[in-house]
């Protein structure tokens, strides 16, 4: 069962895709060499921006590997067409322009402007779907919702193996039913943005921690689970292993890596004592990311509507003078629970220290099991 | 190290203490019977009351068990004392009347009156202390805060061993220094209160999930883990130990069993799918506690302050008479998140189950070890 998944790679540790120039191929190469499943990210870019990364990838190793798409997101259900499915819930009309309106010091201070809230819903999905169809990866996996079966069926027939993001048991029982061939059990630790299949605000604050995700979905579905979410060290991969998960997907812990494509400012601010916590925004984007709080979560987040593309399009530009500026308080820092623990070592370094930690913590865990 | 711990009670599993009449006796004698630790809840009672319970406790088994306390909260930092310290963000002034305003229509609606906020800060802990060092039990552990080295010594020359409730790796070393024998990670997932040390409302969202939480306690602080939220099944047992605690502990699971007191409605809620969801709210007592989100939640959270005692004063007419009625939308329906995994066992036979789920995840995770 989830031999079909383990088969493919020898360590049960998944490199998470992260979107925004992270998950570059030097870093999904060296996860994939060290035994481990390297991922792209292929969200935000265009279909032929995911092409030139998978063949530059594909010029680096021989391994399997992993390409994350970004589902699309449909109109918001309006009375008029009555439409209802899986959309998002529709923003108070004005919401954006209000946000804008908040934003424009910003834009001020950046000596920039804000985008175009309108700039598309659909990430080029069909685009890119057509390009893994021509060209098959051995991986493909979808954030923010469930493709439809016929889309399985095609990967399935291209020879690629499927994942679904899912936040609760529901989300993962649609994802078995619609045809995947394994489920991401994405905890509230998680690193950026929840793979939420519909974006409710009503649902605020109900994210649910992996350990107990892993323990309701392993429940709820046959299919096999990767565990995401705060996963730092080994014996935490032992742990999400011995709860029913056939696999760990670290994020944080590869965005500190020396090849991660993460900002440099990016990589310093989560070990860096003035950024403590994290917590769940949609200052950035629209959409719960959890990122360190700085001052752009603290000002903003507050404020910012649930409104996905649209916000993400409207702070791109700040995003990225920001960073050209190395303001650590305008970046979007995204960073798992677990930030703390990242460590600086090159990444196949660290699958292999994650190897060994797993290890130890599955031994010490079975001597404990006699009489005491 | 945790070997003073685990050489209390055989399994590694302990029964949480549930104040407000769950953790009856009756319900701990089967946990330490099972070889658990069964857990007495000091909260909301006098030391008389606490005092009644252990002799019940100690006439209906012989084994060890533990006594939770509540930690005093101190006066709030006023500007004319200027003392600081350990005490919680002071609620803006006014807002305990704006809220007892607010809950006017509940009293009305179950014919009772509001509590008096100002009912007494320190939850009888002197007094209590006293009863434990007059009458020493084999553990305490303590909610909401750390007692002084001074009560720790007493406690160790009184042969009680020493717990204390930590959500964070800093609120944990702050434990270790004290000079507790162990602490209490307790994860965002656990139901009822959170036993943060302050109550600061700028940290709300910044709940860590049990996995994360227990991989950066054991980084902090070399004493004991007793790993606490969310968990429900012998496998995320399994779990913990492999993140690095030396126990678990269980609220929710132990909840549904016929030897809590939980009222019936509360113990049916569980698994009832109306209540789909739970979130850390302030509505019953003005303190961040987990419950399933009903009527009460969704009206009165978004509007209850941060101040604790105060509200849990105020409220109180209101939840026995929503008790005394059976109305699960009324009544402050404490949860984990796993609470839809609730089973209906007597306690003594889910210790056992527990055991074998933990011992049947050891194996399996030790299987995995080799080549696949």
């Amino acid at each position: 069962m989830s031999s079909a998944l383990t088969d493919l790679f020898p360590l049960p540790i998944v490199q998470a895709p992260m979107a925004g120039g992270v998950s570059v191929p030097q870093l999904a190469a060296a996860v994939s060499e060290a035994g481990g499943l390297g991922f792209l990210a292929a969200g935000y870019k265009t279909a032929d921006g995911m092409y030139q990364e998978i063949k530059q990838l594909r010029g680096l190793m021989n391994r399997p590997f992993g390409v994350n798409v970004f589902m699309p997101q449909p109109e918001y259900p309006g009375a008029s067409t009555g439409s209802t499915g899986a959309a998002n819930a529709a923003p108070p009309s004005g919401a954006v322009e209000v946000y804008a309106h908040q934003l424009a010091g910003e834009a001020a201070w950046y000596e920039t402007e804000l985008g175009d809230p309108d700039s598309g819903r659909d990430d080029g999905y069909d685009a890119k779907l057509a390009v893994l169809l021509d060209n098959p990866v051995p991986v493909v996996s979808f954030h923010f919702g469930v493709p439809s079966r016929e889309v399985f069926d095609k990967l399935r027939r291209a020879g690629t193996f499927t994942l679904v993001t899912a936040t609760t048991a529901e989300e993962a029982r649609a994802v078995e039913q619609a045809g995947a061939d394994a489920v991401i059990a994405q905890g509230v630790e998680a690193g950026g943005h929840q793979g939420t299949h519909r974006d409710l605000p009503e649902n605020d604050g109900s994210g649910i921690g992996l350990l107990s995700l892993v323990a309701q979905i392993r429940e709820a579905v046959s299919i096999p689970i990767v565990a995401a979410g705060g996963i730092m060290r080994g014996s935490q991969i032992a742990a999400v292993l011995a709860a029913g998960a056939s696999a760990a997907q670290l994020g944080t812990a590869f965005l500190a890596t020396p090849e991660s494509g993460a900002q440099a400012v990016h990589k310093q601010a989560l070990t860096n004592p003035l950024f403590a916590r994290t917590e769940l925004t949609r200052a950035f984007s629209g959409r719960p990311a959890r990122a360190l709080v700085n001052r752009f979560v603290r000002e903003h987040g507050p404020y910012a509507p649930a409104a996905y593309p649209e916000i993400n399009h409207l702070t791109s530009p700040l995003r990225k003078a920001a960073a050209k500026a190395g303001d650590a308080q305008g970046l979007s820092l995204w960073a798992g629970q677990g930030h703390r623990m990242a460590r600086e070592l090159p990444a196949g370094q660290l699958v292999a220290v994650l190897a060994e930690e797993l290890d130890a913590a599955r031994t010490a865990l079975s001597a404990q099991g006699g009489p005491r």
